[in-house]
C-alpha cells in the first residue's frame, strides 16, 4: 500500500472525531501493532495495542469532544494542533496540544507524541 | 546550564520576530554548531551552520513578517505554528508551517523540521 497525504489526513481528522464518538478500542485500532505513544513528552512511552487502548480508556466514560484546528502533513508524518474539552457536571477542562504522529507503509500510526504541559489546560 | 521551558518559548519568539528583523546570521545564531533543519519535511537536511546560514540567507532580502501563531513546549523540545509572510510588488505569499524543534544542554536549537507542503501556502 502506498500511503498517501490525503490518507493520513484522514487518519488525523477520525483521530480527533473519535477522541468524541470514539471507544478506545476504535481510537487504538488507528495505531499499529507495535505502536508507540508519549503524551504528554516526558511521561513514559506506552508501546502496543493493549497499552494504547488502555491509554484511550480513560477517557471512553467522559463527556468528550475533539477538535482538529491546524493538521499540517506529509505522506507518513503530521503535526497537528487540537483541542479536546472534558466536561463535567462542576464544569470542566479544555486540552490543547501539538501532536506529532508517523505512519508506516499500511497508512497506521506509528508513533504519537503529544506537545503539551499543565499550563496548556485551561480550566471551564 | 539547565535549560527552562520558559528559555524555549523565548528561543521560539525570537525566531519568529526574527523572520520579521533578523538576518541570516542572527536567525543561524539560535542554532547550535552542529544542528539539522529540514524545511520542509522531504527535503535535503541541512548540517552545520554554514548550511543553515545559507538558507534563511534566502529570505533576507525579501519583505517579510514571521508571526508566532500556538506553541507549545517542554524544556528541550518546541512544537510551534506561525505564519511567514512575504510580500513584493505584485503580491506575495503566506506559508504556515508547524515547526518541530528540539534543543541541547545549551539551549540552542539542535535540529529544526518544519511541517509544511505546496497546499500550505497561500497566495496573496
Amino acid at each position: 500500500m502506498t500511503v498517501t497525504r490525503e490518507h493520513v489526513l484522514a487518519v488525523v481528522q477520525s483521530y480527533c472525531d473519535l477522541l468524541t464518538t470514539g471507544t478506545a478500542a476504535q481510537i487504538a485500532d488507528l495505531y499499529a501493532d507495535d505502536a508507540t505513544v508519549e503524551d504528554p513528552l516526558g511521561a513514559d512511552v506506552l508501546k502496543g495495542r493493549e497499552a494504547i487502548q488502555g491509554f484511550y480508556a480513560t477517557i471512553e466514560p467522559l463527556d468528550r469532544h475533539g477538535e482538529l484546528k491546524l493538521v499540517r502533513a506529509t505522506n507518513n508524518e503530521a503535526a497537528f494542533s487540537f483541542e479536546l474539552t472534558i466536561k463535567h457536571e462542576n464544569g470542566g477542562m479544555v486540552i490543547a496540544p501539538i501532536d506529532v504522529m508517523t505512519f508506516n507503509d499500511e497508512g497506521k500510526i506509528s508513533s504519537m507524541r503529544a506537545f503539551w504541559t499543565q499550563d496548556d489546560i485551561k480550566q471551564l
